[in-house]
């Protein structure tokens, strides 16, 4: 029925569509390279809400209503959405989905979550129990920094590994029949940790996960970087992205100019000040609802491999000395 | 292929099997009426480590373990694990399941988890893309203490609508062929928010999450309380437990004697001083995947509808004056 390539990767027989997307994005987006390619950008950190948190279940509200009213479907015409963020116990998620009343299963996958949400609503669809399921996923600068590092009024000082956490949303509407690209692949992350603690160097934590599930997804599907018009990590940065290239190199495979991180591509690095670059579930989720199935539908890439990467850590476990492990969820998108 | 009943509810055409399960818990689980149903009891809180938050991870390694082998099964065999908890950022999860190697879907759905881990790892057998799936979660009553109230040194006062977070952990191992009750159900909760705002009374701010997915069920699969040997939800308490029972009279269906709530069965209420009843993820998993397994497989029960609410809050949201949504994902257990 379906079929299993090995352990962590399904090739789908009934790929789901992507039927629309959207993204939403805040001042700093709004000043990147990519502004052009958001369908939402607010100079209101809060978008209109009182307080951060609020302000980023406002964009998880705008990007689920701007993708449906792009699909031409009501909430009700969803029968599942895959979601979740960063915040603790996800309230991003739970406030912004609260009052469209699709049934909902929460994930937590960190900054891979765009991919979790867009295997699992593959998978349901795939397997018959979905007609149309949404995936989406948020992070906000200013609620990440306070829950993760300081308070922005505080003026933190930033390591020149940091990244910047996006302020953004991305929402993805996929039905079992349709036109649009499709997700024609799904490749599961296992845990990888190999013992980074630097909780400022993110990059460096989660590539080996990016690598672990790539080089699986490499192997059961007997690809390599070259069949893909574009291999995508979610926000590696600039320090992640070269240990991923390394990684593979040590297995002497090259991952060539076609292998970008979308934490490299979201802000002009230099001229923005983003240090490493950016990071966050809402890094990847609106460069791919923006930029990258933009551009696809105006036939510039048809096949992509899209595997954010998520660091499993909370300050808490920073604290108790813990090292950062990373997990990463690849899906094939193919025009 | 499949049989969708309805939006919420699938019938699965091919049930999942419940190959094993394990249940680890605590000093209060251990002096409550279903000890002797636990695979393992602590009497140290700290389950060997040298934190609480370590010590759930450590539950969940011992819950994994003692399933799989119970299932005469390795890591190696299982294709997913779908697992998570109530600390920031699931770090009970990510560390608990850190060195097994297993492709991992992490969830958060508070002390929904146990049901929403079911559910999907559920529809993944029953999609062809799994041969076995594991099911987890866990909570632990210290570590939700200092989270989400005070650090239990602190010696706070507790309201008498509060409820004990179980420290306990409970693993179920699905499988697609095999010997043991099947899973022949799934009901996918939605976000339901009726503007409770006590923070101290979960049963209330989940119960009518429970009312909503239960009576989506009942009608999707034309069946009533009747028509199961136990309806169970996972950790309303007393209060929410009662709150169901008429909510569902105002509908004109009696709950009756056959509908229990996890949270009142784990303790001995009175004796052992618990306000409302027990509360957590591990609540439901633990009374789940002790008690009601153990008693099904020795003929007590026939067919069972699990039906586990999570409260999707945080101390952020309630501080910032937001009501608690609540969540209810239901599944079906048939010997």
């Amino acid at each position: 029925m379906q079929k299993r390539l090995g352990r962590q990767t399904v090739a789908l027989e009934r790929p789901s569509v992507i039927l629309s997307h959207a993204a939403v994005g805040g001042k700093q987006e709004g000043e990147g390279p990519l502004a052009a390619y958001f369908d939402h950008l607010s100079d209101d950190s809060f978008f209109g809400e009182k307080t951060w948190e609020k302000g980023e279940s406002a964009m998880q509200k705008m990007a689920l209503s701007k993708a449906l009213e792009k699909a031409t479907l009501s909430p009700e015409d969803l029968d599942y959405i895959l979601a979740g963020d960063l915040l603790n116990q996800c309230i991003g998620t739970s406030f912004g989905l609260r009052d469209f009343g699709i049934p909902f299963y929460g994930l937590y996958g960190a900054c891979s979550t765009m991919g979790e949400s867009l295997a699992l609503g593959s998978l349901l669809i795939a397997g018959g129990f979905a007609e149309r399921a949404g995936a989406m996923t948020s992070s906000h600068f200013c609620t990440a920094e306070r829950q993760y590092r300081m308070p922005v009024p505080y003026g933190n000082q930033r390591t020149p590994t940091a990244q910047w956490t996006a302020t953004a949303s991305g929402c993805v509407i996929l039905g079992a029949e349709g036109k649009g690209p499709r997700v024609t692949t799904v490749t599961c992350g296992k845990i990888v940790d190999k013992g980074v603690t630097d909780a400022n160097n993110m990059g460096a934590a989660m590539a080996p996960a990016a690598y672990d599930s790539l080089a699986a997804h490499f192997a059961a599907t007997g690809t390599g970087p070259k069949d893909y018009d574009l291999v995508l990590t979610g926000d590696l940065g600039v320090l992640g992205h070269q240990i991923v290239i390394d990684l593979f190199a040590q297995d002497g495979v090259e991952m060539g100019e076609n292998y970008l991180d979308c934490g490299m591509l979201l802000y002009d690095i230099e001229k923005q000040d983003m240090h490493a670059g950016a990071s966050g579930c809402g890094c990847s989720a609106s460069v791919l609802c923006g930029y990258l199935l933009r551009e696809m539908a105006e036939g510039r890439w048809k096949k992509l491999l899209f595997a954010p990467t998520g660091a499993l850590l909370s300050p808490t476990s920073s604290f108790q000395g813990e090292s950062v492990p990373g997990i990463c969820h690849a899906v094939t998108i193919e025009a």
